[in-house]
């Protein structure tokens, strides 16, 4: 189990750039095990975000081994600063929201953050024990997590979640560094999908969007008509990666006549 | 993540074949910690093998919510009382042993016991807090699982060692009973981590982003300043979700002060 990536320098930068953010826990005892969960599967970086109490002897004597991460660890105000150099922020979220966010299960996000943090800071939030994360704070994150749990019973205790999404990313780490070649994986990495709930837009649509795009652009002067398609191509590139619902397309039709009408206001003011 | 297989008759009957037993367990608050870990993840028969203290009002209170798993526990002297029926029995170990034993990890576990526990009895078994399992105990079993763990610090509490293997069990179960169809596919977002040649683009400067496209549709008057918040909501997830880099940033950027720029010179027009 404990593969070659174990000492290779690459995992430790990677491992180093991997964030277990805790906001607002209100007990210590779940701080320490936090760290406890963290350490065995070779996580350092722990931010917490406005604890109630830290620190105290209860963490320690939970941290058991681990007690340098907590005497490392960064207390922080808010989410924003803890998560601000991060170019990928999971959110665990416990029950499905009013509005649902792309949502991964722990194995997806363990590859996730695999990936993502050979180059980049990243970050797995967890909310308080009682009301985990806020809409507001869930809404500041790129993907929420949840792990699988039991219909009738789904109170995973904080520090039983971190293990798992630790254990995930270790996982994640270790059966890529199995693979003989690394590059080959990438290059045919299945893109894994997640449920949605509104209608996603058909290509006619979208082609019908890009015009009505351009045509704002031109009309409100960023664009000239015989400017090269540079800008086009990437929007195309952009809305093709995220894939546009229905209420999202719609949202965006509307800026964009709203958008027209002010051009066309200020040329008739113009005169 | 809650897939059909959670309501199917035949999950509740493999999961009521899957058997959790604890060795020798010294500290209550593991045994209840235990006992909640499982009950997340949908198992219900724990097994406690000579049990320093049971029942305790310790172990109670940390089953929280799962007290039924603990008032169920079928208490035994010896490890082969509680394994007598079970066609599979896989012992946790931290460590290697003298004698090489089948090793599986726990994800290979999790698919072991899945199988075996359609039509037989399986237990995993943990042992005590400071030495685990006796080789005595260890060559009881058909199969050995360790839990990849960091090189220096690899000590899994208990409990967490429990719910890894339980999440492990309760995954194998679920993405054998998802074959999802391809209509549930069309339906669904996708997750795509693929290399980047650009740098993506910071959370802080995000939020900057984000203010700065709140601004430009007040002022373009498409959003009004006492406006609910639920369009910037979807903006944040829509580009959460596609995760800009710094060109696509910067594009944007300048999209929205030109945007201004329109607003304000109809505003300087209309006097």
């Amino acid at each position: 189990m404990r593969g070659p990536a174990q000492s290779s320098p690459a995992l430790a930068i990677m491992f180093a750039n991997i964030r277990i953010v805790l906001v607002n826990t209100t007990l210590p005892a779940n701080i320490g095990s936090a760290a406890r969960a963290m350490k065995t599967m070779g996580l350092t970086d722990l931010r917490l975000v406005d604890p109630k109490i830290f620190p105290s002897a209860e963490a320690t004597a939970l941290a058991s081994g681990s007690s340098d991460i907590l005497a490392n660890a960064r207390v922080v105000a808010t989410l924003e600063e803890a998560v601000a150099d991060c170019s990928l922020v999971i959110g665990t979220s416990a029950r499905s929201r009013t509005i649902p966010w792309p949502l991964m299960d722990a194995r997806q996000a363990g590859e996730a953050v695999r990936i993502e943090s050979e180059t980049h800071p990243v970050a797995i939030v967890f909310g308080r024990e009682d009301r985990g994360l806020t809409n507001e704070e869930l809404q500041r994150c790129n993907y929420h997590v949840s792990i699988p749990t039991d219909e009738e019973y789904g109170v995973l205790n904080i520090a039983a979640a971190v293990q798992v999404l630790a254990y995930e990313v270790r996982m994640a780490h270790l059966l890529a560094a199995q693979q003989p070649s690394s590059a080959e994986q990438d290059a045919s990495m299945p893109v894994q999908f997640i449920r949605w709930d509104e209608e996603i837009v058909p290509h006619g649509d979208m082609e019908r969007f890009y015009t009505h795009f351009e045509q704002m652009l031109i009309e409100t002067g960023f664009l000239a008509e015989d400017n090269p398609r540079q800008l086009l191509a990437r929007a195309r590139r952009l809305f093709g990666r995220v894939r546009l619902d229905r209420i999202e397309y719609n949202m965006w039709r509307g800026i964009f006549t709203r958008l027209q009408e002010v051009a066309a206001e200020l040329k008739k003011a113009k005169g």
